[in-house]
């Protein structure tokens, strides 16, 4: 049983290592309910108080009062490139490499082809078996179209895969952190084999961006797309991102060619001709409101350093884990306790895992459950502190100990993302 | 020269025929500058009123307070079948066949691969020389990668074009509306004669959703895009739609494969299983700050029927160009003046048009320029009365005569969309 004297200790010592961190009140840029400690960050990012008032001015001042004039005025032509540099900055990626444009499904629709197309006559695109599945599915669509196959294979096995492989393969492409067990991968070292046989690799930093110091640049990484509305804040449906490195761009031939893509799009010319640079993964007209909420919400970044986040995000993650431990909860880890294998979640099994979520929902823990039996954690270190961690251990013991998740209410399954 | 006489005659109509107008009084549902006459709905929609709260409801509440619950509390998850009915209203579709997605570049890839693969065996996709740029480029693409040509016919002869094609003809693919002349097309005709020869046609209805009586299910439509930023003022960049005709949704296989048009999307499952219905167009997380301002703008459709709005959209088109007669301005007029033939705007020639809008918006009467010689009038019928109308041209008639457009400021070129 949990005793008065470890509870005490454990928020004694998390209090303390909110007050030494660098991230120390960064809670206050997020407009987040009092009775909820928000551990679904992974999934939808908080409300950044930046964001209603950029909003506000973009609803009656850009849009209502200037109109139509606010594409030059107010620079939304230049939005998702300026908006891009800013993620840039978060994943190690120098300006004009980023832009940021429709979802994640689609910008991937666009590397694999656009990576097929940089690499004629071979055949083979090799990606994760547990990818997040629109990755799955939107590789086995571009690579059919493209004429390449797609081979599933772990990202343990990668780098043999593709030493295998050799000048078949076109392309690697692999998530920075499974989105269910929160492991990090060494895109690093399957970039560096992809290299050495003259392919490819994309990362998928929809789990990374914003938390795990991302180095797209140093890295080696030949393209990238990631998500706005994770622990970038975005919003909802917030849009997504693609990396193309600057070496590439000149011949990054990608299939979905909308005039805001063109050189000249005003000139209105019957055939497509891409603009220089990453502006060419640009396809249509964006949705502004979504845009520019982004660009508002990664003000939240301003001054730190992808060091200090992900310093502090393991930290804060630690502690959970660490209370769990003290608190002598004994549920199965998904995610690895080495720091340099984790990104910002922590995922626990439990084979009524799906109730359990509810149950801590229910006491205003909000996370998320995966199938099969994954609890899913995410931990935002901008706005989620050791002592919510803790506070978050002490509900999961009480759920488990009072078995709460077996209360009929808990296990009626709804849509949830 | 005008005379006094001419303008009150003009000014009695114009108030006598808004008094007696369908759509008195819907001008309040907007939010406009008092000093401005604005003729670019057909480019950016003006903000509804109704869109600022929802927004806000949406950021503070959903969002904020909500938080991942309002995908199953606000229906989020429903938003985009649920904003395409609404659409589908307008436009003469029965429910369960628009869905609202991606940009209107990506809808038309969408359709133009699915299409081919409705089609297998057949080798040509018709569509217009001079259709918006994006259209060609996207369709030129789609084509390339489903082993499909183009061959780029003019509306007028297209019905010529498909009898001689006969079944190497997969899709025609045309738009209601030129967006430089203003010109409108029988696609109904077009479409009667792709099915003779066992094709398909698909719609771009970016300059007819909202101002022109559409009816595609009637019409025979297989499929059809759209915009939601121009006459149904979605707000900047708003989410496109795609329809796709009960008949076709089952065998309906698009290329962009992404997890929220899957059957199953919470299984995670590793393989893709389009959903039963027009939610296998969706792809990825919409932006919904975008999706949810659409749904709040069309509420100024309330209880109109298309009818009305395309009576008022002639009307006001009408007395615009009837002014311009009464006025004595003699430019060429790019659009058809038969009611038959034409959408909602007037476009007119100058060989000095970019210069000829500039000095017009600096009157405050906001229109836009198109290549190469097009001074673009859209008449948003919602909030452009016939009042309007009359003093628009005034307006151009004052600029014509003072030859203001000569002036060096207004010659300068900027972006403008």
């Amino acid at each position: 049983m949990t005793t008065v004297h470890t509870h005490d200790a454990l928020m004694n010592d998390a209090q303390q290592a909110d007050d030494a961190s660098p991230l120390r009140g960064t809670r206050e840029l997020f407009d987040l309910p009092d009775d909820v400690i928000y551990l679904d960050g992974n999934s939808l990012g908080a409300l950044p108080r930046a964001v209603p008032p950029v909003v506000d001015d973009v609803l009656h001042r850009q849009w209502g009062e200037r109109l139509i004039r606010s594409w030059n005025e107010a620079d939304w032509w230049g939005a998702q490139t300026r908006v891009g540099d800013r993620v840039g900055r978060l994943v190690g990626a120098a300006p004009g490499q980023v832009v940021v444009t429709d979802s994640t499904s689609v910008n991937l629709f666009k590397a694999v082809i656009g990576a097929g197309r940089l690499r004629p006559g071979r055949t083979v695109v090799l990606t994760d078996p547990d990818s997040f599945p629109t990755d799955l599915y939107m590789t086995e669509s571009a690579a059919a179209l493209a004429g390449l196959q797609v081979r599933r294979v772990h990202p343990r096995e990668a780098v043999a895969a593709i030493r295998e492989l050799g000048d078949d393969l076109a392309l690697a492409s692999y998530s920075s952190v499974d989105y269910r067990t929160g492991e990090l991968w060494d895109l690093r070292a399957i970039t560096a084999v992809a290299h050495e046989v003259g392919a490819l690799a994309c990362w998928d930093l929809c789990h990374s961006a914003g938390v795990v110091e991302v180095d797209l640049d140093e890295g080696g990484a030949d393209l990238a797309i990631g998500c706005g509305y994770k622990y970038l804040n975005g919003g909802p449906g917030a849009p997504a991102f693609l990396y193309v490195a600057a070496r590439h761009q000149d011949d990054f031939d990608q299939p979905l060619t909308g005039w805001q893509g063109h050189a000249h799009p005003f000139a209105m010319r019957p055939d497509y001709e891409p603009a220089p640079g990453i502006t060419r993964a640009r396809v249509g007209t964006p949705p502004l409101l979504s845009v520019l909420a982004l660009e508002a919400a990664l003000t939240a970044y301003d001054g730190l350093s992808p060091a200090d986040v992900r310093a502090a995000s393991l930290s804060v993650t630690g502690a959970f884990m660490g209370a769990l431990d003290s608190l002598g909860v004994d549920l199965p880890l998904a995610t690895p306790r080495e720091p340099e294998r984790r990104g910002s979640q922590v995922s626990l099994r439990h084979p009524e895992a799906f109730a359990v979520v509810q149950a801590l929902i229910a006491r205003g823990v909000i996370g998320d459950f995966r199938e099969p039996d994954i609890i899913r954690l995410g931990f935002a270190p901008l706005y989620v502190t050791h002592v919510d961690a803790v506070r978050a251990a002490v509900h999961v013991k009480e759920v488990l100990d009072r078995r709460e998740f077996e209360r009929p209410k808990f296990a009626q399954r709804g849509a949830v993302t």
